[in-house]
Order: structure tokens, then C-alpha cells, then sequence
């Protein structure tokens, strides 16, 4: 054990997808730190996120200038690295954790500051309930983060409201295009967006037509079993009545069984299996049955990277929720999480609320069904409500000669090694 | 006939794909147009092209506010609509010329200004002719339009800019984002973009890296026959370099049979043909041969829809071009197209130029050999120097308070038929 004079580091990492504005709550973290040194040492981020604290591969953020930090709120991506490695519970791989104390320990960390979704709240869980179990004195604070936007208690995730303007603004865009197109040519445009499990993403494709704006929008989402007769249905009533339709579709549309769409078994001229996406899958379908001219795309990466259609509310929200996350552990808070309680709709006025680990781990909030249209194939008023002050402002990054935006790429220099044990990552 | 009193309307139309900048062509022509009208009288714009020149389907562009004009400038799409739809020659469909001609006359059209591409141009070429052969008095004028950026003579045609932009920028987000999952997920980003023929757009994604920003991007050209082996090894050193490596695929790829890499003859469990994108031919080629995790993107419309992220060089010569027009036309001049003419470099300087449409129309230009590096997989310093000028600077839209950009939505007004008489498209 570290023989600590009360003045502790920090540890923060990032865990799996990153978004268009993680990196934006590293910003808060490290800034807010950076404040309070008489409290918190230095901030020490892992390499690829827990894989770092378990192979003590630390970042030594100090060694990283102001104006670099800065420029995080404004860079995509995970600027630490990232990773999809979840840890098991403290019965099942006792190694792991036991592993966890002796890097931290070495390190003299107190606070464990861990920025992802579900799967990342219940491991930051399970090290809150460490200096219970263990006796070693660690805060572990969660800070929200996944473009599913799939956590409960929070009323929005940081990430997920760059992805919905980036899905609404590219899917107007792509329906004007084919309205021009459409009397010789396309008449129907897919987009395939993420979302396995939970239609958030694909609600916001329906923002991309409003009350000013008329455009024919069809949505599949993850939560209506996908009908064939009745989508192609709504599809040629939209080509009848203009000329045209787009088309959001889910990752994850399924079929009552559960089978996903994306699923069709392809092969190749030599018979070998083929991954294609649901975009095309749809396409061929409307091909097939409706005889229309279509276009696809599949934004994929595009759509949570996207920083330079950022929302700014997201921007600030995620920079907030890193903010608070310090100032929790500064008030002595273990196993929390910040969260967005939003408290007006017009004008669209939030603060930062708190939520237990406890209530957060392992639950996955879906869409409400009021929020999808009876037909199954739109967005109510009231998802509309929701939705618009998520994607509402813009935060443009600032841009380079070669009209490229300037995201920073850190030095991320390693702290040198405490131990001379090594770990094998299962 | 009509009996003119030396005072013409105009007839504007928008042919081929459209761009996120050709709106702000049309905005030049129709707002230079209002600036002189002692000698223009109305713009009317083909719904649909040429279409709406062969069908008598006018829009009379003066039912529109300043205010609805103006905002053209930031709108994407062709808002007129737009065709696809090439006319013959004159000795192999007389007709149709005969077509234009009555309509024209009806009218007292005297200005054809027609805003396209290659294809266009051609189209816009034998019009000019008309006056000669038919001797009703019409000055055609092309106004140059493709994203593609083949035309020959002017230094590059407005629409191209800010596809480039958006391809650029979103391979740098991409690339930030899978170096953040690389160490124990996605290795490969693949990004398809357009350009059957010419490999403008996918050099595009090579200035995603730049000196002050190291990623590693491997681009597969139209124009370099494609090689497995090459490739596969070119992208492993990449892996082994960096961890990770973006791909940028270009839809027109081939070997050197001329056979199209996305032309895979996939087929679905039931034996169905099924069209997919080459970016997934890659994916599946990556994980077969090299076993990486990887992700693919399809930009599709996506790309040339995207006026949210247009460059400002691009929306400025466009709008250039527009104008540009109806001076030619003023100055009594037919058969032409203006053209940009780049006179520096650094700082980037352009003017207006002229070009002959005989020079113009059917021929296509292609990336020179020395914009690609030996290895046929990056972009050279030449190409580097002539891309950036057209990527430079942002030009936004304005936003509404739901985050999304306000796009106009024109009434296009149609102008009451004066002929009894209808024409059948072929």
C-alpha cells in the first residue's frame, strides 16, 4: 500500500463505443481535477480503458498542456484509447480485481472515474464495492456516456444527441436529394442506422421532417417487428403521394421470431458466408417487390464520430457530467453516477442530478411506446419534445487551412511502472 | 412564333445528380438574372430538368421571394428537381428539338442556361446549335456542375469541393475512432465513396492525414487496377504500424479485367441476386485473408447531400458560376461555359473564366498519374496542394430550434400552358 498523505491521483477511463463527445467529459474531468490539486493529485487515464489499469498502463495526463486538454472538447473518439473488456463479478475472477488494488495502490489512486454505458456502470459498480470488500479507500464515480441512450434514470446520455442531429440532419439532406432525383430516377433512400437493441437513433431519422419541413420519412425500428406487407404498404403510399421516400432503418430490425433482416444468409459466387448490412437487405426487397429505383447508405462510424455536426447541448452536457463526477468524488460520493434532469422542454432547461450504480447497472431503457406512431412507422409529438433540445445548437470545431477540422491527438505519455508483476488479460 | 419586343425570358434547369452546391448555382443565376431586368423578364426553371422544357411543366421562379431565393444558396438538392434524361442528336431525334423550340418560342425564351455535367454539356451544346440550324434566336450557356469533378478545362466544378470535404473530414473522425477501439476491437474502417470513373472523391479521403495529424489511409482508386495481394500486404503494414488502418474505397473499383469488385454475384439463402456495395466485398476480403475486426460505412447520397458541412470556396463558385452565366448571356455570347480559373495556390485565388461547350461536352477528365503515389495507394504532395483550396473553409446554414438546418422548400409555381399540344418522352 502507498503510504498517501490524504492528497490522492485519479484514475479515468473510457469503455466501449466511443462518441463524438466522450472526449468532451474527459475535458471536464481533467479540467475540473486541474482545480482542485490541493484535493486530487493527477489524473492518470488508462490505455485503452481498463486494460490499462489492469497491465499498469497509465497515462500521465499532466504531462498534456492546457491548450491540449481544451482541445478535447471539441476532438471525436476516445483520446485515451478505448475498450470492450467487461469484468467479471468479484466471485467469478477475483484476480481481476485483487490486480485492480495492487496498480491503484502502487499508484496511490483514490478516485476511479470510469465514462461509458451499461456494461461499464456495473464494472464501475463492482469497484465501488471494492473498499468495502477490500478495505483499500476508492471512490469509483460513473460518468455517463453511449449513443444508445439507453441508461436509465438519466433522462439522456451524453453521446447519443450528436448522433440524433447527425441521423436527422443527414437524413433530410439525403431526402431532398432524392426528391430532386426521383421523377426519372431514385425514388427511394436508405439509411441504415445503429441501435441494436433500443430505436433511439432511428426515432431521430424523424426529425428530419417537420412542421416546416414536409418530407416522407419511414421508420424501422429495433422495437416493432418488422411486417413486410405493411411496410412496403406505407412505402408506396409515400411514392404515390411524393413522388418519393426515405427510409430510417435500424441495425437491429427483426422479425417476430427474432430474426434480424440484416441476416439473409448471403453468399458468395464460391459459396462463402457474406456480412452485408440491413440497408441493402431493404433495398433489394423494394426492388423485388415495388420494382423503385433506390439508393442506400450505412453511416455507421460516420454518425458517433460525427463531431463536426455536434450538438451543443451534448457538448455541454458531456463536458458537465465529467465536471461532476470530480465534484462528486470531491464531496466524498462513491458509487454514483451524474445524471441530465431536464426540467422544461421550451426553453429546454436542465441540471445535473445523481443516481445510484445500483440503479443503473444492467438496466437498459427503451423507447417509450408512446414515442412511436400506431402504424409502427413514425415519431409522436411527444418523442418530438424529447428529441429537439438534444440536437438543439451547434458547436463547431475549429477548422485548419486545408478546410480540415483540428482535433488534437495527445502525447499520452506512460507513467513509469510501480510494479514488476505483469497481468494477462483473460 | 412570338412576337418579342427584345426583352427574353430565361429558362433555367438542373440535370444529373445533384450537389449541396447546385442550388447556389441556380440562387446566382436567378438573383443576377433579377438584377437586369431591362433585359431578362422572367427566369423559368424546368420542373425536372429538360423534362420540363419537352412537357411545356415551367416554373415561374418570379412567384419566389428574395428571401426564398437567397436561402438557395445554403439549401442542398436540386429544388426544381432534376433528370436524368440525354438528348439525342439532332439527325437522330428531330422531334424533340422541334419540341424545344415550340415551347421556347411560346414562352419568348432566348436564354437556355443549363446546369450539369458532362453529359449536360453536351445536351446544352446542341441547343446552342438551334439557332443556327432552326434559326430561332437562343443563347445557351452551361452552367458546370458535377461532384464528380471530370469536366475538362475549368480547374474544377462546383459540387466537387464540398463532397471532398465531407469525405475528408468524416474518414479523419472515422479513423479517430476506430484508433480508440483498436487494441481489442475494430482494426478496419472501410468507407466507399463515389466515382465510377474518376478517382476525385477517394483522393478526397487521403487528406483526412495531413503533416500535423498522422492516420493511416489506404485509398483504392478507379484508376489503379486492383491488386489483392498488394493491397492486403499494404494494409497489414498499416496494422502493424499503427494498430489500425481506414480504407477508402472508391464504388468504381476494378481489377484489371475491368471486372467491378462490387460485383461479387452475391445471392441470398433462396438464390436471389443481391446488390451490395464494394465496401463490404473489402470488409469480407479483410477478415478472410487477414482475420481484423472491422467496420464499413457507405457515404451514397449521404456525401453530395451534405450542405451542413459544404466547403466555402465550393458554395462561392458556384454561386460564381450562376452568375457568371447570365453575364455571358448579357454579353451576348452562346455556346459557353464559364469555367474557375485557379491563379494561386497559396492563398488560394481564382477567377472566372470562359471555355467553348465544343471543348467541353463528352469529355472527361481524369486524376492526373502524378496526384497518386507510386505505390497507387495515397495522394501526392501535387494532389495535396490542388485539393485544399477547394476544401477551404465552412459555410453553415442556419439552424432551428429543433438542431436542424432550415433548408427552403420553394412553391414552384407552375407557368400556364400555352400549347395545346403534349409530347411523349421516349
Amino acid at each position: 500500500m502507498a503510504t498517501s498523505t490524504g492528497k490522492k491521483n485519479a484514475f479515468y477511463a473510457q469503455s466501449g463505443g466511443v462518441t463524438a463527445v466522450i472526449n468532451a467529459s474527459a475535458c471536464g474531468v481533467i479540467e475540473t481535477a486541474r482545480k482542485h490539486k490541493d484535493k486530487i493529485g493527477k489524473v492518470y487515464a488508462g490505455r485503452n480503458g481498463i486494460i490499462g489499469a489492469l497491465t499498469e498502463d497509465l497515462i500521465d495526463t499532466s504531462k498534456e498542456s492546457a491548450r491540449a486538454i481544451a482541445a478535447l472538447r471539441h476532438t471525436p473518439s476516445g483520446a485515451f484509447g478505448s475498450c470492450r473488456y467487461k469484468l467479471k463479478s468479484l466471485e467469478a475472477n477475483k484476480r481481476e480485481y485483487d490486480r485492480l488494488i495492487e496498480v491503484f495502490a502502487a499508484h496511490n489512486i483514490g478516485y476511479f472515474f470510469y465514462n461509458g454505458g451499461g456494461d461499464s456502470a456495473d464494472t464501475c459498480l463492482k469497484v465501488s464495492q471494492l473498499s468495502k470488500s477490500t478495505g483499500y479507500p476508492i471512490q469509483a464515480i460513473h460518468v455517463p456516456k453511449t449513443v444508445d441512450n439507453d441508461l436509465p434514470i438519466t433522462d439522456n446520455c451524453p453521446g447519443f444527441g450528436s448522433v440524433a442531429k447527425y441521423i436527422a440532419v443527414s437524413t433530410r439532406e439525403a431526402s431532398f436529394d432524392v426528391a430532386s432525383m426521383c421523377k426519372t430516377s431514385t425514388k427511394i433512400f436508405v439509411l441504415e442506422v445503429m441501435g441494436r437493441h433500443a430505436g433511439w437513433i432511428a426515432a431521430a431519422g424523424g426529425m428530419a421532417a417537420s412542421e416546416d419541413c414536409d418530407l416522407p420519412i419511414v421508420i424501422l425500428f429495433p422495437e416493432v417487428n418488422f411486417n413486410q406487407g405493411k411496410f412496403l404498404a406505407k412505402v408506396k403510399d409515400k411514392v404515390n403521394k411524393y413522388g418519393y421516400c426515405s427510409i430510417v432503418v435500424s441495425e437491429g430490425v427483426h422479425d417476430r421470431s427474432g430474426k434480424f433482416l440484416a441476416d439473409q444468409g448471403l453468399k458468395d459466387a464460391f459459396g462463402h458466408a457474406q456480412l452485408g448490412g440491413v440497408a441493402p437487405v431493404i433495398a433489394n426487397m423494394i426492388r423485388d417487390k415495388l420494382g423503385y429505383k433506390y439508393h442506400w447508405a450505412v453511416a455507421d462510424y460516420l454518425q458517433r464520430a460525427a463531431r463536426h455536426i455536434a450538438s451543443k447541448s451534448d457538448v455541454e452536457q458531456a463536458y458537465a457530467m465529467g465536471k461532476a463526477a470530480v465534484e462528486l468524488a470531491l464531496a466524498g460520493k462513491n458509487s454514483v453516477m451524474p445524471t441530465i434532469v431536464r426540467t422544461s422542454n421550451s426553453p429546454y432547461r436542465w441540471k445535473v442530478g445523481e443516481a445510484k450504480l445500483s440503479r443503473v447497472a444492467n438496466v437498459e431503457k427503451m423507447m417509450p411506446k408512446n414515442f412511436i406512431t400506431p402504424d409502427g412507422f413514425g415519431i409522436t409529438k411527444k418523442c418530438r419534445d424529447y428529441l429537439a433540445p438534444l440536437m438543439q445548437g451547434e458547436d463547431y470545431p475549429p477548422y485548419g487551412k486545408d478546410g480540415l477540422p483540428q482535433y488534437v491527438q495527445l502525447k499520452n505519455v506512460a507513467v513509469s511502472k510501480k510494479l514488476n508483476t505483469t497481468f494477462k488479460l483473460k
